[in-house]
């Protein structure tokens, strides 16, 4: 029901989305739909947390990795590319904007500080252990996260390119930067 | 007008904000804003193309220049990054989104594309002069823009770093990359 529900909204976008065209995706009855999750707010704020939660997951299973900080960062990268690259991806990116009670919208900016945060963390770490060059954290946190945020902008299910595909490209800019290697 | 439209889609919100309260801002009556922009439309698109006619500007600046293609195309994120701090930014990034007729919406189609064809020929001209790494022309352009388009869902006018810093260190990040230089 949250994937149904996650196409929805993107292909038809929040507003012109109601439960009633979820239900008929689904080939239930209205009932059960609102059995399950409520309201549509409450359906949107799943469909965003399924997505972060690919996220967050991979933060999860880096703990306690011995790897240096730049592997540590890329592999979680790569994920979230793949998330954004998923059903979920204009739900992510695009929550936060919907008319949301206080409440839900609250725990959408906590979660994405989350994110963030855990962003931040893993690139001081890099710079600490010699893996990533001198660099603003704050900063560099926000360029890697709107870039892969903006791949829902223009991703579609049919681009030529996987979502592993995409996320190596993504990887490889943010790694290795657009200077030659060898030049001084 | 426009800038003062700008500042009010901005903080208010495209749906939220009359032509009344544009007018309002101004201390002018509402037939003369009606004189000049016509409908609201109309005014959002006005302030969509004053933002990207900054970057379109960079181009055609750098036309005939003989710099190299990386040093050109990080001319071009200077001032797009510069562009997206300004009161434009949140009209150049969200103006596709809302619901405007088939003309105006293809006309910010066409414009976004020509920022985005520009931002791929600097990089084919940059890998042809070796001035930057071989990578996916398509990707990187979609990578830069969509960290700099990015920039207008955070940038507020009292961040602490200026437009200019902020352009700085998210050029860094693209021009060297996460990875050390002197790292094998």
């Amino acid at each position: 029901m949250i994937r149904a529900a996650a196409r929805a909204f993107r292909e038809r976008g929040y507003h012109n989305t109601s439960l009633d065209d979820v239900a008929a995706d689904l080939g239930v009855t209205k009932p059960i739909v609102y059995h399950y999750v409520g309201n549509k707010q409450q359906l949107l704020f799943e469909c965003f947390r399924t997505g972060v939660d690919q996220i967050r997951s991979a933060f999860a299973e880096l703990e306690g990795s011995r790897a240096d900080g730049r592997t540590r960062l890329l592999a979680v990268m790569r994920r979230y590319a793949e998330a954004i690259c998923s059903d979920f991806g204009w739900c992510m990116v695009r929550a936060e904007d919907q008319d949301l009670d206080p409440e839900l919208s609250g725990r959408i900016k906590a979660l994405k500080s989350e994110i963030d945060q855990g962003l931040r963390r893993l690139i001081r770490e890099g710079i600490e252990d010699g893996s990533i060059r001198e660099c603003d954290p704050k900063m560099t946190s926000f360029a890697i996260a709107g870039a892969l945020n903006w791949i829902a902008h223009w991703h579609r299910g049919r681009d030529a390119l996987s979502p592993s595909e995409i996320a190596a490209r993504f990887i490889d800019v943010f790694e290795n930067g657009l200077r030659p290697r060898n030049e001084r």
